[in-house]
């Protein structure tokens, strides 16, 4: 993991920030009882609360029920309730089952139902049968721990084949503060918004306005930079809660706490981009695009954002092929405005740098020292545009046999 | 095929039209001798000629040597030459060696330079070696004849599996006229334009302005609505050329001979588009969408095209699984306005047709039919909007091992 001053990673997801509890168990939803399937994260405080959602005009119901509910409490929380399996999405009964499920939770925990944010990962169009969740909500609220973040990260897994978890500690004053996530996702992911599943918790005190804003600028830079598949998902959702219980000031201003919160946030959320994008579905190498010299921000995620998304690049990655061409391709059909005869292109790993492209035309190169850099499992595509100073960074997975398979019959 | 009154399909492709001679062969780019890989197509008389390129920045250099010679003649060419095998794209010399193509050809055929079109298709950013079409181009020439069509239509081929022709023969007034064409094209396709090399020839007497016009609107409703696998190709080209041999009077203006004309060349772009979709690269299956009672024609086409283009609806469709929440799914991210919860969904093929989705919800069916449905290997999706009554219709293909197995290791 890159390090950053002042930041320490530190175990326990999202229960690493003080006052969180959380479980995860398998209720049924999945017939396979060795995977969970229904998750719970709790503060003992409530939360400033933000989030943001997919774009796609189909939203999963418990999107729309979430919305309401951040609207009601003008953006306070206390639980979050999970299942995966079923997305809970374009069936009819949806919002009355989404709402169901906040119901079953908040009597449970004895909080206003307003107050429980509530999340779906699984196949579309599939009826939500409600009866495995009501019979296990006394078991999953029971098994809340300060310790419980790895169930809950795997209550929320569909095909992922890792659990997602990312935290770091840091200082605001004289104050400890802490700041974690989990995340799934693995297939229809694509810019923008928000890609997937994520929770963020954190004990610093911050307003509900400052954490909102907060998000959505890491978000352009971190999920809105991910794509697996080109596919935007319908139940995307990134949710950040923070209880204050750090006991530093609040946060009111964008002043350096605020920065430093941000910082936090972009160090977790950068890592969870990177975890997605290595275990996309089917993926055996990380693509991490870096276009620089742009001349505005727009531009360079434009760019890093279409390379990442090819799929004829992403098959060479998966058959080791410095088939560079690709990447011209792709960045020449970006929309954005720059000057294509000014591009230059890298390609590297841990293995070294391979200059491919100068000047948007070819550079000869070994083919036999293309191959070992391209053998590594986490590949840099470097792009300078020699427009402007500024860069972003788009990441992605290579497209191989598996993706396919995966996706050839995912229902069954 | 689809059958139009008043046309009739006939054989011949770009040979089918009065006054056309064509020629294939293999010169030597292609290392496998029984692949051809330079074709040649030649006018009796100078054709008013139009063309529509890809709108990627990185252009190949044949399409800014055709571009300037277009412009040079006023929309006036007799001779098409192209290769396949290489892209001539990204190369600092890659004008010269198109321009060199074009002298050739033009020597040989006694004709201006600016009169010849020049195509190349293949790998990227590879120099592209004249000395293998300096040594064949009388050969080639030599070799013209009004039969030669196939050889031509097999020439421009690179991973296609299939070459592909059509024409048909047409009534304007008492004249018999014929328009025909053969294209190239497999993967790196994607609208817009033109998604791969196309010429069609007619021997219908049109001015150069209304070519254009017919061509740029039937590309928009055919050739753009084509998606392979989402890459905008560097050197995508659709050139029609009319000699006039046929003897009808020149079209000049928008009148009934107008309409029968874009019909034409509506019905050959439009199966010609069918076939690039079915042979897509590993496709196992042809994928068409079809939106209707849409406000709009972008409508229409945006989310016609959305499905198409959706990786996950497209594994779904080689599994013959169907997971109709990923066609809703791409539907609700099309960037297009209209109401989700009134978008009804059909899936169809020979076998039947199976309502999945009704008003935005899923709707009960059987899975036994489904599978059967979807066994075929001509798939329809049937998109109601319920807002307008325009329709449009988008093709692509499903997206299998043999995509990634193609295209992990292309170069080689």
């Amino acid at each position: 993991m890159e390090q950053f001053d002042g930041y320490t990673y530190v175990e326990g997801g999202v229960c690493a920030a003080k006052g969180f509890r959380a479980n995860g168990l398998n209720c049924g939803l999945n017939p396979d009882k060795e995977k969970k399937d229904l998750g719970m994260v709790v503060s003992d405080r409530v939360c400033s609360t933000a989030a943001v959602y997919t774009t796609n005009k189909v939203k999963g119901a418990p999107i729309l029920v979430t919305k309401r509910h951040l609207k009601a409490t003008g953006g306070k929380a206390r639980a979050v309730i999970v299942n995966s399996k079923n997305a809970n999405t374009c069936n009819a009964d949806g919002e009355a089952k989404a709402e169901r499920m906040a119901e079953l939770a908040a009597a449970e925990l004895g909080i206003p139902t307003d107050e429980v944010v509530v999340a779906s990962t699984g196949v579309i169009g599939h009826i939500l049968p409600i009866e495995p969740i009501e019979k296990h909500i006394r078991e999953l609220t029971e098994g809340l721990s300060y310790d419980g973040n790895a169930k809950a990260a795997q209550a929320i897994m569909t095909t992922d084949t890792v659990q997602k978890e990312v935290a770091v500690s840091f200082r605001l004053g004289d104050v400890t503060c802490t700041l974690g996530g989990m995340a799934k996702g693995s297939g229809m992911i694509h810019p923008n918004m928000a890609t997937t599943l994520n929770f963020v918790t954190t004990d610093v005190a911050i307003s509900t306005e400052l954490i909102q804003k907060a998000l959505s600028e890491v978000t352009k830079i971190t999920y809105n930079c991910l794509s697996i598949d080109g596919d935007t998902s319908t139940n995307d959702m990134v949710c950040v809660m923070a209880n204050g219980m750090a006991g530093n000031t609040e946060i009111r201003t964008e002043q350096e706490d605020y920065a430093c919160f941000k910082q936090a946030l972009y160090i977790v959320m950068m890592n969870m981009t990177r975890m997605l994008a290595k275990d996309g579905e089917g993926a055996t190498k990380l693509i991490e695009c870096t276009v620089s010299e742009a001349g505005d921000l727009d531009t360079a995620i434009t760019v890093a954002k279409s390379v990442i998304r090819s799929p004829l690049f992403k098959c060479a990655v998966f058959g080791e092929d410095a088939n560079w061409g690709r990447i011209l391709c792709a960045v020449g059909y970006a929309e954005a405005e720059f000057d294509i005869h000014k591009v230059d292109v890298d390609l590297a790993s841990a293995k070294g740098v391979l200059p491919v492209c100068r000047s948007g035309s070819g550079k000869d190169f070994s083919e036999e020292f293309a191959k070992e850099v391209l053998s590594e499992d986490e590949i840099q595509v470097r792009i300078s545009l020699h427009e402007g100073d500024v860069s972003a960074t788009a990441w992605g997975c290579d497209l191989t046999y598996d993706y396919v398979r995966i996706n050839g019959d995912y229902r069954s």
